[in-house]
């Protein structure tokens, strides 16, 4: 169990070894959250946090201590947004069933949606969870091919239904089906620039040569375009194009999995757009409603109409009034407020400061990403670039003490996952960075 | 499809057919979700209705017209609840964040939800929708029998997932995968109710030996205590008992779906309690939030670390302060307007209306349910028992005529489901009756 904690996440409590160590009001908590929520209570940091308050990139805990949020990728457009509470209270008010009726706050929320996607994709299927959608993507892949093969990269994390944990050896700890098969991520970091787009193209054609000589017909090829829990691999742009237009040569259909990446978080409204592909489905959720349970699947028409010619299909909760407004608070603030543009500016001044830090700090292997989506590899040496996870485990624990709260991704946890809502500027990039170098002082790297 | 539809819900609209007959403001905008949905827009009625407010019982349409909702499971507490918006409201503004924190508003109404279960079952994993807490309890099932296979009923629905798609005949039209059973439901309309519980185990039993015979390992059995979708039958109270004890006695679990009659729809709590069983998982949702999206599995510590040692689990909305504010605003209102007595009295009040009229209306073959679930069947001929689907859905469409909203239920679509709001009082169910008549004379039935 640590074991497997360890790998989703470098700064999750463990019951048996940090329990002991915590006293008062926050023992106590914790012992009530442990006996609710049995083995499946996740809670991050040696000493957890209980939050009860957000605003901006900022949490503050129970004894008013503000915290720098670069973990949240749900609250895109600032904790606490007034406006989502407002359009959400005044819809609860007003109506929230389901859509076996007409409401036109669900459909313009559906155009105003679908307007965001390349023409080909005009059908939208509301769900509640990121989960669903890409279990629901997954199956539509398979009513519409006819085959049952699915291509992941080899730390991909995409739900925690039965389906999308098949696909998911992150959570599984690689230990995957028949019917799935594991490519590298496209390590930028290892690989040349040039090589990086060949190379991933040539494991997605072997695995689908090897799926096929298995008796497997293949279904599809699902990635998060910000490959999130593989490490965060961004660029060159482009460099999915060439195993996207394989798979296509192959029968298969490209599942683009925007819950880590959409929204604007990578500098452009979908991720798939920095690689200049056209997916056949892509789905999304997390920073969709802003913390409000919201996601969804967008399609082509015959892509739902495999699915909907073999089985029912309803989501009771997917796409309601309630759902639509939170969505709607989303679209417009994003715009209103910029935040897309932000993310770029905002997070190509963090990842230069980083990266300023490199000089004097070798620990630090690699600073990567795109929008405010960063990626930062701490390595035992930059010649042998090999993973370094117990620096990143101290250093983790260490921002938490400055005021900082954030994550690490990467099948050896080594990376740090820089990734705050949107509504984050220089401020904050400055605050973080003087955060870390005092954290990197204190571990003497 | 039309055909698919026409199970599911005989109430469905079929673009084919119902769209050509449509004129205006509602054919503009029938097209318009046509066109944002694809094939996945359900709607129901031939003439699809635009709901715009709700309040109790009631909704209203576009034109200001109101409408008796006998259909709506999920705003338990009454449409447009004000403390479910006001809850939920001030938490959107003060942080809603995931449940790697602590949060007292979450614990608090973790702690209260548990309460109202019987003492083994302690945990609780919060997820956001029904289907994502069957997908859940089927896999915790499996992990700690070491079992694959499932016993469900012929009519069953228990989720739109891979996985709870396998597990619901009534969206699949019957193919169910090897690792599956189907028993029949308990008919208790055309079985002595002497009987009931007998025949019930007796199918469980077989269902078990098959499997075994296969070398398939028995997992769970999975049961909605109401039997919903396959025609609704509640009585004799206890029935289950017996085909319950069996599932135990060989080593499989018992899971209650309690996402239609959970939360006192009943007339009590939880379904189970009316058949004096004890679950190993109970999983919920629709009413849970009154609308706000959120669902739960409740089982013992030791199912749920059958699941952790295996693999990771994590629901990023599940459980977040928000859903436990909506949460927590049903379980006050519930106890507080006395809606779970409620249910039981109005519940027997229209039953007891609807059974009058039978003596003049020989199509009413059967009035059954308990608290404001209530299943009313529709004959051919109270003799034979020959299900009636053609008037079914004749009634259904009149009954909307009149501002009264229902659906149908069973493999043959031929029983009315009645399935109010809980806040649904005497001159409520009298304005059905009085619906209900006015559609039977209009059909000479």
């Amino acid at each position: 169990m640590a074991e497997l904690k360890s790998i989703l996440s470098m700064n999750a409590f463990t019951p048996s070894e940090d329990l002991p160590k915590l006293q008062g009001e926050i023992k106590k908590e914790t012992e009530r959250r442990l006996k609710l929520f049995g083995s499946a209570a996740v809670l991050f940091f040696k000493e957890p946090l209980e939050v009860v308050k957000g605003e901006g990139c900022y949490l503050y805990d129970v004894k008013g201590e503000k915290y720098l949020d670069c973990y949240n990728n749900v609250a895109c457009i600032g904790h606490g947004h007034p406006r989502v509470a407002d359009y959400v209270s005044a819809q609860l008010r007003q109506v929230n069933t389901h859509t076996r009726y007409l409401n036109t706050v669900v459909d313009d929320y559906a155009e105003k949606l679908l307007a965001t996607f390349p023409k080909p994709l005009t059908n939208v299927a509301f769900t509640c969870t990121g989960s669903e959608s890409n279990d629901l993507a997954l199956r539509m892949s398979m009513y519409f091919t006819g085959g049952t093969g699915f291509i992941v990269t080899s730390g991909a994390y995409h739900g925690d239904s039965y389906l999308t944990t098949m696909v998911s050896p992150s959570t599984t700890r690689r230990k995957v089906p028949d019917f799935v098969r594991l490519v590298p991520a496209p390590d930028t970091y290892r690989q040349k620039p040039e090589e990086v787009g060949p190379n991933f193209a040539k494991a997605v054609r072997e695995a689908i040569d090897d799926m096929e000589a298995h008796g497997i017909k293949f279904a599809a090829m699902l990635v998060d375009d910000i490959f999130s829990s593989d490490g965060v691999f961004a660029d060159p742009k482009g460099f999915l194009k060439e195993a996207v237009d394989e798979v296509h040569r192959r029968g298969g259909l490209y599942i683009a999995d925007e819950v880590q990446p959409g929204f604007g978080r990578t500098g452009m409204m979908w991720g798939f757009m920095r690689h200049d592909v056209l997916p056949d489905i892509v789905t999304m959720g997390k920073p969709m409603g802003n913390g409000y349970p919201m996601s969804a699947a967008v399609t082509r028409p015959e892509i739902i109409e495999a699915l909907t010619r073999s089985t029912g299909y309803f989501n009771t909760f997917g796409g309601t009034p309630g759902a639509a407004a939170a969505g709607t608070a989303v679209l417009e603030v994003l715009k209103e407020d910029k935040l897309i543009e932000n993310a770029s500016d905002a997070g190509n001044y963090l990842r230069d400061g980083l990266r300023a830090l490199m000089a004097d700090h070798p620990v630090i292997g690699d600073v990567r990403g795109t929008g405010l989506f960063t990626g930062l590899e701490m390595v035992k040496d930059r010649g042998t670039k090999e993973p370094d996870p117990v620096s990143a485990t101290l250093v983790l624990n260490r921002l938490k003490a400055h005021h900082v709260l954030t994550g690490a991704a990467g099948p050896d946890g080594n990376v740090l996952k820089i990734r705050p809502p949107l509504r984050f500027y220089h401020a904050d990039a400055d605050f973080f960075i003087d955060a870390f170098k005092a954290s990197l002082a204190e571990l003497h790297l």
